[in-house]
């Protein structure tokens, strides 16, 4: 099953064209990622304490609808491991449309401070075998 | 021939990694955009005094190297049009690498405030039509 | 009895010294009055649809102490009206330290679109006759 | 004489009322404090590399007009040196009123990346006796 995060768009996440500015869209992608790190109980062992990053390889996302100020987004996630590449998925939506307003994906590798690669946690690698990818969304 | 934007990262682009956050890409791109058009001398036929927007329909985006504070990079633009969508891509650069620090493309479609897809000014149109898109970069 | 907003830091709002930064403090400050507006049933009283916004005069801000990433932060937030304008006084802890990390004080008149000062909606100016200023925080 | 630091705004540094979001001045104000260092040639005695950071201890924002999108803003900047506080007070204007934008006031002591106090390195202070503080602006 999908893990889902949600909240609120804030006033100063939009633009002049009233819509939240799609910059804003991959801190969205960012907060959900670290809520399913705590969800599953290793968000320790990642952050400056645990001196473990997911540094960024790629995003791609694709926009179909724009959400407004003060519209509750929900964000559907779903990641799969492969080797030491994190592949994460994301759908996210509001009530105003039936359809998604965006679907993306990152990609991330684990590197501690000076950027180099890590090889991951053993516990993150267990909650990675545990999650499913039912069907790529973009 | 590519046009360039260039400028200096800003300390509160930066994150706890001590990089640019890869959400601040995205607004480096926008700001290439906006002074391709101004270059161009079409900046005036967008904006909320136009009343025509470049919606974003989706950004794809590969990070190679980070950028630190301070750093001075450079965004060379590509652009294209095909039928009403503007295509862009962009190489950005710090004299730190000599490989790209990331390569981009978006997409996008001319929108009025209500979020309708316009026809794209004839101005505009003739700018792209003198415009090079050498190769793919990403 | 102040009004409390509360929430996690997020990993994009560190910067390079680890430490949420300052002008992110000013978007906590909107978020914790906007979620007063909510619990006050006075939020569709504001914003696009209303044609009004709580246009900002003044910002004070005295940072004591940082917030780290992803420690949970809480907004004491309380405030009175006078004339048309609406004075805000805020009080941030996390649990890390006794004392606060910041205090601040923010003032705001009710404005539409073109910036023109309004006369405030009575149920706003009903809900805050019933707010209570208990001393001056900061 | 005043320091001076200009850019353009950006399209995402505006928010749904169509002008810049109040936080953004805050990020002006320091893109200008580190401008400041760098024209007076002791920029590299602040940031990562040399281990000191300008820690906000207050700010204070007052503001008089609205910037909107792709408007060339300038900050006028004076600053000045009691004990190890340092103080910046900024005036920001642009093309459109005679009156300024907003007027403003940070003070900040140098700190490292444990968020100790430090000593002012002696070149910094030698700067800081060469500035001039002509009448308070806000």
């Amino acid at each position: 099953m999908a893990f889902e995060y949600s909240r609120r768009s804030h006033f100063y996440e939009t633009d002049l064209m009233g819509i939240v500015h799609h910059s804003n869209y991959l801190r969205f992608l960012e907060e959900a990622r670290v809520a399913w790190l705590r969800e599953r109980k290793i968000d320790h062992l990642h952050g400056p304490d645990a001196g473990c990053y997911f540094a960024v390889l790629s995003t791609e996302v694709k926009h179909l609808k724009p959400v407004y100020f003060e519209e509750v987004f929900k964000v559907e996630l779903e990641t799969r491991l492969e080797g030491v590449v994190m592949t994460f998925q994301y759908r996210l939506t509001t009530s105003r449309y039936t359809e998604p307003c965006l679907v993306a994906k990152t990609t991330h590798v684990p590197v501690n401070n000076e950027m180099k690669v890590l090889k991951l946690n053993k516990n993150i690698r267990e909650v990675f075998k545990r999650e499913k990818w039912t069907e790529t969304w973009l």
